[in-house]
């Protein structure tokens, strides 16, 4: 951010007027498609300012005070515009004159070449505070509010930076991930519990904790180089209660239930009942509970129905994009905020970038919510969000792998899970994830069960789906003694800290059950990177019997045939029933054994697990 | 069924011919919209035999042969011809000739007039050998394969009838239910297990033990002058194995893996995995496997993908409800036969009759499914179904009601079942229900919990819903013995038989609590035959709190408010959060207690149970 201020009036002797300590946001572009540009400024009495500017192409179109005398909104528009710097010229009360200088860049690339992660895409979800400490220097920061760092305290900040991920992109892009989400990397400088990053209080600054700006886009360019697509964590809903603007709110509805929060009243939390988005019975009182009651305490609920603060966060999301040349958004909490403005926003950053992606957060088990929020269905509400999360088939998979086999339950609950991708618009531009940094390690979901933990990873990974895993859980990361905790899940990487006594980076002192893990996440992962039956290949399963369960993906000579086996003897399989695939005599591969062998009459499973067989021979 | 059969060569000394044995259906009737008929003709021989018919606006334009030659397909033009009789005149091999006398009537009323059954219906369900023995004379015929009844085996025939219902219309109405569905009256003349009526053995006949044809038009008439409504119930997906046909099939493929059954091998069953009909990914084999297989090895499996068998069961079901004037048919096993064919007879039927209903029975708890099936969803398959049952709905309601309140369990398990309302096309046409024939006693589903029990009723009787209920659940009728076994389900009504020493319909000898139950449902049910506000008000629902659930439907001036109140101990509940109901000094009457009072500030819930407040004052 680059801010020039020329007090011309001090010079000639007088005082009294505002410095400007904020436009945003603090740069734009040339030739999007969205031509209109609100800056708000901010400054003491700026509202009271009259804004002038003098550039071919740019023009004010309209200025808006706010209730705060220290704001000012700027409709801009720049349609005709060339890139370059020009001033933004304040006339104040007194007569004094205050210049701020603005900066129009040239866009670095095609709106078309922003392509956000897809089906074929298997990302990899990193908290970063957790994952590796690349520099040392920046662990802990006097003027912040959350002092020093401390590692031995599972909700406080543990050191790990931007710095520590580019470090490992060979890691990551060796396992066979091809794209990143890091949870946020803004500033939260909160009191307490700022190391998960889902409580901003700037939108527009990088956690000196976790790095710079020019970090984070030399992480997105590093990335890039390795085809590794860089995924961003962003939250519409809410801010961290520690916002800058929290002193001094522009409007009266800059948050919601702000009065209360003035007034120092108790606070109206959320009823999370997020059906009410849905529900045609919903009543008022428990819609408006939703949306605007404060997801928690120290997380001021936004109000985007207010039409600037709608504006800030569109720009705000399309400056990040542009600044980083992001591969993708993560959106936090999708049905908390004001649903039509959710609407809004995701259609203002796909009409900029046709081909980029972004997946919404609905924690629901019910296939019908994860319906509703996917583009293209005729139920009354156009999103136009491409993604949504797979919480349910998450969901059916640990259950089903933990359930005794009867017929109703077990495997058949996987089956019949996916049964329902009928209901959805756009299966593969769903996310599905064996874990996240919310729910418990998929090995501990799963009574850390190798086996199980394997059949999860492998049946996600060959779905029509967007594949998803969090950092460590290749190694068995696991948060079994106390399921659920945040703190636990998001246990450090080892040999991410040098004092580290295993590195799963190298592999040094890891065990032999995490190395055979690790190993098999590769294979499986660096096997999905290039297979197009996985990427667009159909689909066929068949209905489970005696505990086993045959999925697979065909894409021309390549067939992908997955077994999932929950007997713990050996069991014969006769190969008959799956006479339609017309497998017969072809050879397969056992990807992860590779051993080769026939397609023939029966198949010999010899123990509880996934078998992953290709006729793709490398 | 009137048949003349004139034999020309018998009285000319020849012989050898065949005898008609069966012309289906019976008779028909001018007037319709489709105005091909298809009849089957079954005699020795008779597929040799060339057919001639001299009547005006009747001709023949096609005659088919089948596999056996004991079977005649005539396709029938009936388009400009008036009622009356007229000969079928069959031409021999031997040149003689046989003539059948067949009856084309006149409709007795207006397509519009045939009305279904709609969320303004309350319907009672019956199992007809266990409500009531209205004749004696009519238990036990030597002739049936399952001689005698026996009172004593829960899956014997205890000998009820549809004289049995008729003598307890004037019950039925007085206690508010406005249709009635007994499960199937049509013969099963089945070894064993005959009295549950869903093996089907002559697709045309009454069963005698239930009574005659007369009997069955008696009862709609009857039903009718009450302004109650019949519905029957019918069975596409398969028929008895004791069916006259099955002795010499008229195709090859007329029931599906015909050749095992008539080799005497091994019986291919249903694999029952009712998703398949929508899966994307389902395989072939399992897809076959679902709806060729037979459903149990006593119900040949029908193959409606063969057009005779399709045009058969099509003209059936209009047969039935032109000869009894229905309100509505209930389609068994719905997901069995093929989809195709369901949705060209759902339209065959609501072409004929645009004001019919028909219920399909998706026995499933997911919603996905409940949507599928019902018309009026884009999902690339045209149901023509107006309803479906809502088993997901029923199972959210007993689940709630028994689960402990947490924050994400107990009422608000209703509360969320019910917003899932936005996914259907039609949710006032689905049909909501505490039990049925297959399923617990609702009394037992609950742990015998009165409160809870009434709770269900309640609930469900003001849903924007078709509301159904199992016989004997007014009076707590229950199977906790055994719960589920299918006999015990089904357990004789008290009064329905002259030994009873209860008698549920005078009330004599009923106990206390079963007494207070029906009144119960009386009340429940006579105020929702005549509320503006169930049958088409607007519904309003409050996310449960501190155990109670309250919702509301609205017309005018009608408002209904249930609460649901899962408290044991009185508590107060507090009145502000409904403001937006506006119902502040509004004079409501508890429908059970018939008390008065005014809304204000808060209410006392005194005990654990369900609160029906109206403003409707009679």
């Amino acid at each position: 951010m680059k801010k020039i201020l020329i007090t011309l009036m001090l010079l000639a002797g007088f005082s009294g007027f505002a410095q400007i300590e904020r436009v945003e946001p603090p740069n734009w572009w040339t030739g999007f498609e969205e031509t209109e540009l609100q800056l708000m400024v901010y400054g003491e009495n700026i509202g009271n300012a009259t804004p002038n500017i003098d550039y071919p192409g740019v023009s004010i179109e309209n200025v808006e005070k706010a209730d705060s005398p220290n704001y000012m909104f700027i409709d801009l528009e720049i349609g005709d515009a060339e890139a370059g710097t020009f001033d933004i010229t304040f006339q104040l009360e007194d007569g004094s004159e205050e210049v701020y200088e603005y900066i129009l860049k040239s866009r670095e690339k095609p709106a078309s070449e922003y392509v956000g992660f897809d089906n074929t895409d298997a990302i990899y979800l990193i908290t970063p505070d957790r994952f590796a400490n690349g520099d040392k220097s920046n662990d802990s920061f006097d003027f912040l509010n959350e002092k020093t760092k401390n590692r031995e305290d599972d909700y406080g900040r543990h050191g790990g930076d931007i710095r520590g991920i580019i470090n490992h992109l060979d890691y990551i892009d060796e396992m066979g991930f091809t794209a990143i989400w890091p949870s946020p990397l803004v500033i939260n400088n909160m009191k307490s519990g700022s190391y998960h990053g889902y409580a901003m209080t700037d939108f527009y600054k990088v956690d000196p904790r976790f790095g710079t700006l020019e970090e984070y886009r030399e992480l997105a360019d590093k990335a890039a180089d390795r085809g590794i697509k860089l995924v961003m964590d962003q939250v519409a809903n809410h801010a961290g209660v520690e916002h800058w603007w929290m002193e001094d709110l522009p409007f009266e509805d800059w948050i919601n239930f702000q009065e209360k929060f003035e007034n120092g009243e108790n606070l109206v939390y959320s009823n999370h009942r997020r059906t009410t988005n849905q529900d045609l019975y919903a009543s008022e009182t428990d819609k408006k509970g939703m949306t605007e009651g404060w997801f928690v305490e120290t997380m001021p609920d936004l109000n985007q129905e207010n039409p600037f603060m709608a504006k800030y966060l569109i720009k705000n999301s399309i400056w990040w994009i542009e600044t980083l040349g992001l591969g993708g958004i993560r959106q936090d909490t999708y049905p908390y905020p004001d649903k039509a403005f959710m609407s809004d926003w995701a259609d203002a950053i796909m009409t900029e970038y046709p081909n980029f992606n972004i997946v919404g957060e609905e924690w629901s088990l019910n296939p019908l919510l994860i319906r509703y929020w996917q583009d293209g269905v005729d139920n009354g509400y156009d999103s136009n969000l491409k993604s949504t999360m797979d919480f349910a088939m998450q969901n059916k998979i640990v259950t089903g792998l933990k359930a005794e086999e009867t017929w109703g339950t077990g495997l058949v609950e996987i089956y019949e899970g996916l049964a329902n991708d009928f209901a959805y618009a756009d299966p593969e531009n769903i996310m599905i994830f064996p874990d996240n940094h919310d729910k418990s390690r998929i090995y501990t979901q799963l009574g850390e069960d190798v086996a199980k933990t394997k059949m999860t990873v492998a049946y996600m990974a060959i779905l029509p789906r967007i594949f998803q895993m969090y950092y460590g859980t290749e190694i068995l990361m696991d948060d079994t003694e106390n399921p659920g905790d945040h703190g636990l899940i998001r246990t450090e990487f080892p040999g991410g800290w040098d004092d580290s006594e295993v590195n799963a980076f190298t592999g040094e002192g890891l065990s032999e059950e995490k190395t055979d893990m690790q190993n098999f996440v590769k294979e499986v992962m660096n096997y999905r990177k290039n297979s197009e039956a996985i990427h667009s290949g159909e689909t066929k399963h068949f209905a489970p019997e005696d505990g086993t369960y045959l999925i697979t993906r065909k894409s021309g000579d390549e067939v992908v045939v997955l077994i999932l086996n929950k007997n713990e003897e050996a069991v014969k399989m006769e190969l008959d029933r799956f006479s339609e695939l017309n497998l017969k005599g072809k050879t397969f591969k056992n990807l992860i054994s590779e051993e080769t062998f026939q397609w023939e009459d029966s198949l010999e499973l010899s123990e509880e697990g996934v078998y992953f067989f290709t006729t793709k021979m490398k």
